[in-house]
């Protein structure tokens, strides 16, 4: 798992700029500058000069000048991979970047594979794994709630909440491991009605953590908002809103379904994926099409649904829709768009303003052809999940892998809690206690193997 | 034209990467960064650390945790711009990017214009106006070539080359400005076939810098290659091939004019501008057309000229051909690319074989198709102009303002030799040589004004 060799790569973004920046990081990192560099001041070695400090000076290969460069010096253990580390900061230029990598590797280092520099930081104990995961999700952070979670994430807030719950279990563990020391004497060191309590509250908080995923993969990857409505209802001229509002960005990634278009926007720092079911056939006279089972099955997926209907309709014909979709929604936040308010009928106006609301529901009067409320639309959009509800100190899991293991520690604890109360022996409990300890070492990486690492960083970028 | 605020820009190419850059420059810079850092090590303040050291620390906002950061410290003038500068290395998110930018901002520094750093390195006296120009032809260099002469430009060979020509200059005015003194007794200080013996030197070294413009250019923008021949001779198989060259790498710019197809290559280092006249009708019969036309006025932009003919044509036709494109050059590089060996007419072979080259001309048998012989016409389109040519010592122009000076101060000389045959008087030649020392001024920047720098640095990147 370890590697003793020296690791070059371009660190700053790919492409021309003012600077770029290439990072060397190993116990050959000031051997392999010193071999390139030519500090101002002669006579003066990387090798030799203290941490924490900057040199002016030229790179050549073959007597031909490649750059000036300014080099900073980190050295071990106080550097962000816990090694040697040189970072070279050159000319922007694209053949200069590749020049000097390619230098490097001539004398020695080796292009560093994807994420490598931050799996030395994992593995020189410079942070946790969880902590490691969180670098790559920071710089992929485009939005104030992204950034603020893994950010959270990358100064260990997860890994405390983690560590707490280990702790518990150890204490828990402990005493059920030295009544089976003492098996043959039949003695319970553990008070079974205090361990049930432990057990409860452990289950609880790896149900809030579990439960946070949604969040978390909102926060990471857009909160999923499905627009529906019947053909002419105005679908489309409300995403075409949405996406050009003033403050929204809009990224143009195109959905894994062919039937679904999705767009990314970020609202007041937050990210709404909206998958727009324009295009599949929908009316309530077709109920058992395709198109209708495709846009229920996309339903299911979202967090919030916008429902939107036309008020040139009539009443009943409206609330029947509304009706409908409400039955196939179980806890997403529902916001029936009410369209077209300056063409609107009045008795069907009259009728959306007399609906009685449930606590997850929502009805804004809209016309999105002359944008009139669309602001209250987002407000009703962000208040359902807004970034200030995220604190600084609350942990919220967005990683998948985090999630799973999470899952299963609980699934684990979810026996010891049965086995308590059948009366299950101290062995098979201690089993269980074993797993959910398992499980959320996983997440730190107090528990890991060459195949989760390779899994881990494959995602990340070169140079980080 | 100085400004004393302190300006601050993203330095690293656009977009997300392992790290980015900021950099601020300017009186407030530490105490802007003082503002926005806390050190890890607590009490330690930036604006009292010591130049060229890093420090490790985090970037806060409204008590909300931006990034964790190093920064390095550069004291005036021993800097780039020669001002007080802080660069802050951050995690290479777009997000945490715009919000240190914009942090920075807040407290107080303005956002850089293009090239502003570079413009006051300049105004600081760091490096005169050809190096400062050096320093954008640096960052967009994408070929060795480019990157070579940049370099040399940027570490002030031309300015010393330049200077020397000032030098001498002013040796020349001085002894005619003596005269100018003494103007009513007659006298001539100044040998009048020495400085008809200096004058010329000056001229010789003043049209050897203009006459390297054209390879300066090339080397910056590509040399311009045209690809010509009758249709069906293998012109766009030849080119493709060119382009799927292993070593070549390929940038699709579109050309400007409607007919002609660009494509820049590198090969070897050095960049090439092929202009494929494919398309245009260009036939023996035809030779009136519109298109020949356009081929022939596309040929005298051309450094080398790749005349593709075809060895299933009878020998006649293709000397002919050959014949009829010797006339419409002048000093292009003509390579004849006798193509289809494998199904040539054994008489056509012969007689190119005994066909009688031109020192400036060159003759390759390929086969487009099966990629034969390919590489000796990229080794004779190399020879043309390699760049082990360009000496790590001579200077090559490759600016257009450098060379609109360099004729204008050559033109000014040229009237000192004339004034000097017709023994002009004193004060006229005075007159002659003030100007063409002002025109090398200008390269230098010794003399200059704010209309010359803004056009200058309106090109560069912001943050350079």
């Amino acid at each position: 798992m370890t590697d003793s060799s020296t690791i070059c790569a371009i660190s700053t973004p790919p492409g021309a700029g003012g600077i770029a920046v290439l990072r060397l990081s190993g116990d050959q990192a000031f051997s392999i500058a010193d071999a390139v560099f030519t500090p101002r001041r002669k006579g003066k070695q990387l090798s030799g000069s203290p941490a924490n400090t900057l040199h002016v000076g030229t790179v050549t290969a073959d007597s031909e000048l490649i750059d000036e460069v300014v080099i900073s010096l980190f050295r071990a253990p106080h550097s962000f991979t816990g090694e040697d580390v040189v970072e070279i900061s050159c000319h922007g230029a694209v053949y200069i970047q590749q020049r000097l990598l390619q230098l490097l590797i001539e004398k020695g280092a080796r292009l560093a594979r994807p994420g490598e520099f931050t799996q030395r930081a994992f593995l020189n104990g410079k942070m946790d794994l969880s902590q490691a995961e969180a670098v790559a999700d920071l710089i992929a952070s485009g939005n104030a709630a992204a950034h603020r979670v893994a950010m959270n994430q990358m100064r260990g807030g997860f890994s405390r909440e983690i560590g707490n719950l280990r702790q518990q279990l150890l204490h828990f563990i402990a005493l059920v491991e030295l009544e089976l020391d003492f098996s043959e004497e039949d003695v319970e060191f553990a008070d079974r009605t205090q361990l049930v309590t432990l057990a409860r509250e452990i289950e609880v908080l790896l149900s809030k953590l579990s439960a946070s995923f949604q969040l978390g993969n909102a926060i990471k990857n857009g909160i999923p908002v499905v627009i529906v409505g019947e053909t002419n209802v105005g679908k489309s001229t409300l995403l075409n809103a949405l996406l050009n509002e003033e403050k929204a960005i809009v990224s143009d990634i195109h959905g894994t379904t062919r039937d679904v278009i999705e767009d990314v926007v970020n609202i007041h720092g937050t990210a709404f994926r909206f998958f727009d079911t324009a295009g599949i056939r929908e009316t309530v006279d077709e109920i058992e099409t395709l198109g209708i089972e495709r846009t229920f099955s996309k339903l299911k997926q979202a967090q919030i649904v916008l429902l939107v209907v036309d008020l040139t309709n009539p009443a009943g014909l409206v609330l029947a829709r509304i009706n409908k979709i409400r039955t196939q929604l179980d806890d997403q936040h529902l916001i029936v768009v009410a369209n077209k308010t300056d063409h609107g009928m009045e008795e069907t106006i009259a009728a959306l303003q007399q609906l009685p609301l449930l606590p997850n529901e929502d009805l804004v009067f809209i016309s999105a052809k002359s944008r009139q409320n669309l602001d209250k639309l987002i407000d009703r959009m962000c208040e359902t999940i807004s970034p200030d509800k995220i604190g600084e100190q609350e942990v919220i899991v967005t990683n998948v892998r985090h999630y799973e293991a999470l899952t299963k520690a609980n699934q684990a604890i979810s026996r010891v809690l049965n086995g308590l109360q059948s009366h299950l022996s101290g062995d098979f409990l201690a089993q269980d206690i074993r797993e959910c300890l398992h499980y959320l070492g996983e997440i730190t990486g107090d528990i890991t193997n060459d195949e989760i690492l390779g899994h881990i960083f494959k995602n990340f970028c070169i140079g980080k």
